[in-house]
């Protein structure tokens, strides 16, 4: 069972964290504290090793607000002020999102859709990527939390690197960092973006962008907000070991304990075991009880998975889900346009006792509602 | 003593807050719960009611990020896409932050800009308002955070009012809202933001905007910036509850038990009364040691205070700091152009005792320095 007390959180975040986290959270430190600019460089560090990158090369660039921000802070500071364009190769809403944000600052954008419950196609991305349009950044998403789809980053990043040479390429890794590694350098990636209340299991507050350098110190005066400007918030941080404007030093702190917390368990290696296991007893169980997935198996992420609506005239989604709330059990809706869809994550402080446990819930909530178990 | 352990935050936050608003952070909620819809709610509404407007007429919006990130998503929701044209009245480094921010957006910007350790002069004021040139948006700071001078936010506002009526008026109450009041109607303010680790005693984590609903819908489709845009912010928080993207739900948990607390203390006018006490204690204990204030009396908030440094040969602020932080007793640099000054704040759970503990602590570490004291 979770660690904390509470509702169990099956959502793709704000997620249960653990014990030591929140109490991390019972300090009240300055900004300008040693201690907690210690706990920055630890954070901006660690997070570099996770990433499997040198600070020679990369740097890691906190930023206040959910990790939205954090997406957008980036679009804004690879795109130059004049001759902008970007490319977003988008399966979901997180894609749509990025395409949303170029619109709303006026940088021109072209998007290529794909299916939301497939992965980019490599010819498709190939193809327009050597169209012989040039692109000042090209965006994707690593796992399209809207569906659980998980994106080939590696491979578009050797087709990025080799048709656009000279384009910024971001990957939204929000519910993939630390759980679905990515080779950032064979692939190319400039900018890696995840937040703090995802995988890593900190409470929200901010996000983080793993960043090539060379690149962001390319990219100084482009921005068109302040508080985003991600390669200001590098120089002030590098420069004072402070942030431009008040962090959430209590986020902070948590992540901190997150952090250790994540090394101590294994790492990547075990946390993605974890939640593949959790993954295996759901997908099973939901099976059992008649539920198809959105996603086939090879194409879906351990993080969260989409189940089709049961064809039963009898479900009705806004009951089922506040049933299960009754029992302390929180679903996650859907987020596709494709189908009618709801989603259940296994990240967090979450175990394989807590999916059974879901399962049952949800087998005994299905009966409550006169559904037939399992559905036909 | 403050009810915290760890050091006492004699800073304009993040600062010392109460066990109660701590152990408000100790339960993982989803955003999508009805409890923390109700806490957005409550809120909202508590907000609206410290500021003694309706909500028929005003509505309170938070924001993600610090309340830097809110002041400028206000200032960027309210410029208009086309003929924008923003006019700061500036007297320190709050006002200038706003300047570069419209800079930031190449949204035109007429500064005025007025001695840092006065009040804004409102003959100039009214002179500048009546020229004949028209802004979209006239900006002000009212408790100047860098020196601790409060502006007069109402008697500017009529003067707006007068002269600019088509005109947003902007006032960032960051550091005075819920101590210093202001009559935002009589002062036709439509926006006033403020954040929740300031005078209300919560966490870091989010800002918020309190506006005046028929100027913010008048703002569709401004905004630059997708996760600033606040009247995209405020129409999915009316339509659905809840935030367009992941709220910092442990900060908003935080903040609610601090606003509880805030009111059942006596609100404003207790809190007022508790900070100026605070700071009577410390001027006055600071004048015995030769201490002199940058900004006179009359022209002081009861929230921060700036002292010059000691002309004396001896004095390193840098050693004086660390000196005070090893007793467990963290001031603040200045931050104004004109002197070399240190500061120290009043606000967050500091009361009596912990002013004259500072000033124990502070005649220690002259003695220690070798400072004469009191300074000459």
């Amino acid at each position: 069972m979770a660690t904390t007390k509470g509702k169990n959180l099956f959502t793709p975040g704000p997620l249960n964290t653990s014990r030591g986290v929140k109490e991390a959270m019972q300090v009240d430190l300055s900004s300008r504290d040693q201690q907690f600019m210690s706990c920055v460089t630890y954070i901006r560090q660690t997070l570099l090793d996770i990433a499997q990158v040198t600070s020679e090369e990369y740097t890691v660039v906190p930023l206040q607000g959910s990790g939205t921000f954090c997406v957008e802070a980036v679009l804004q500071t690879t795109s130059p002020r004049v001759g902008a364009k970007v490319l977003v190769l988008s399966n979901g809403a997180y894609g749509c999102r990025m395409v949303t944000m170029c619109e709303c600052a006026r940088v021109d954008v072209d998007v290529q859709s794909f299916p939301e419950d497939q992965p980019l196609l490599l010819s498709k991305v190939e193809e327009v990527l050597a169209s012989g349009e040039q692109w000042t950044t090209v965006a994707m998403v690593h796992c399209e939390t809207s569906s659980g789809v998980v994106n080939p980053v590696e491979a578009v990043g050797r087709l990025v690197r080799l048709h656009q040479p000279k384009a910024a390429y971001l990957v939204d890794a929000m519910s993939s960092f630390g759980v679905i590694p990515v080779n950032m350098r064979a692939a190319g990636v400039d900018y890696l973006v995840s937040s703090a209340n995802k995988c890593l299991e900190g409470v929200p507050g901010f996000g983080y962008a793993i960043c090539r350098k060379e690149h962001l110190l390319s990219c100084k005066g482009n921005c068109r907000v302040l508080s985003l400007d991600l390669a200001g918030q590098y120089l002030t941080l590098e420069a004072t070991g402070q942030f431009r404007f008040t962090p959430p030093t209590h986020s902070m702190l948590a992540f901190t304990v997150a952090l250790r917390e994540y090394i101590e368990a294994g790492g990547l290696t075990a946390r993605a075991a974890r939640y593949q296991e959790n993954r295996v007893i759901l997908v099973d169980g939901m099976k059992k009880l008649g539920y198809t997935q959105l996603v086939p198996d090879r194409h879906a992420s351990p993080v969260i998975t989409a189940f089709h609506y049961p064809k039963h005239p009898q479900f009705v989604f806004k009951e089922f889900f506040n049933k299960l709330v009754e029992k302390g059990q929180v679903i996650y809706p859907g987020k596709v346009t494709i189908a009618d869809c709801f989603r259940v994550g296994n990240i967090g402080q979450l175990f394989p006792d807590d999916m059974r446990n879901l399962l049952f819930c949800m087998e005994e909530v299905m009966k409550e509602m006169g559904l037939p178990v399992p559905l036909p």
